[in-house]
């Protein structure tokens, strides 16, 4: 059962840099996910994020289109079907079937979450002002789930080629950083 | 001793989303370093790298007004240096000094590396059109290095209010993501 995440705590979940899923529904044609590890913070709260979706991807003409998409991060249990849809185009595969994934209904946007993952952010495009020079979005979170029975889980980082760190031991010190 | 990296690898350092150090100098003040989570890889090669640095930061001043920086990785090694820096300001500290780094001289940029780090990327701004709005800079690496006595440094993730997580177990899957 996903539950409310504030937005106020969403880049406690985009900072520390994990591969995400890039979920978009572009009309007429079964909603499409995409790997993605191109993306930052850009501000708090609201929380902006900039990502870049290659132009030659089946996700960006979806992005390009509706100017909506679900962020969603998985969890280590995930990580080969992450690589998998990496590695297929959403132009000849319907990725929630063939993944066995769940589509879920967000709140704010057409395209769907992914019940699977344990954190889904749905976003508006809102500046596409360096999508012609460099393929990158700024997108808005205008809503935020958690799946709190996956509370610990481990994201995994992607380190080129298929060559991934996974979350280890967690280390609190003393910060005055947000 | 720093040897040098291969520009079309500087990805695999950017794109698991550690926490860096950002050194500027600017003229007539001790060089500075502050600790940034806000970043991402924009493009491979030559690699462009977009940052948000906050506009209050003392760092924000050199790099708009020298145009160059180097982003410098620490390791887990280096942890608690790194949140210290990030809990104070370069108006007031020489953080060289202070924290015992060694400012070792680039390249290509004014702006010095730090020894004790694994990983330095000498860079320059290319883009400041997204400054004024999100304090957001595009960089270009022009030069790096690599310490191959660091090889396997494992680096750290910020969560938030000085939590952060270590990289932990390396996977490898099978990928066709570059």
């Amino acid at each position: 059962m996903l539950k409310n995440l504030p937005l106020e705590k969403v880049y406690q979940f985009i900072e520390p840099g994990p591969v995400v899923l890039l979920t978009t529904a572009a009309p007429e044609a079964p909603p499409d996910i995409m790997t993605m590890s191109w993306h930052m913070m850009m501000d708090f709260e609201p929380p902006l994020i900039a990502c870049v979706v290659s132009g030659g991807n089946h996700s960006f003409a979806a992005l390009t289109k509706t100017k909506e998409c679900v962020i969603a991060i998985p969890d280590i249990d995930l990580a080969e079907v992450t690589t998998a849809i990496g590695n297929c185009t959403g132009r000849t595969v319907d990725k929630f079937d063939k993944f066995h994934l769940t589509a879920a209904a967000g709140n704010e946007v057409a395209a769907p979450l992914i019940a699977e993952c344990f954190v889904n952010l749905e976003c508006r495009v809102v500046d596409t002002r360096f999508v012609k020079k460099y393929n990158m979005f700024v997108l808005e979170c205008v809503a935020a789930w958690i799946n709190p029975a996956k509370a610990k889980a481990k994201t995994i980082h992607h380190r080129g080629y298929g060559e991934f760190s996974v979350d280890g031991e967690i280390i609190k010190l003393k910060s005055k950083m947000r």
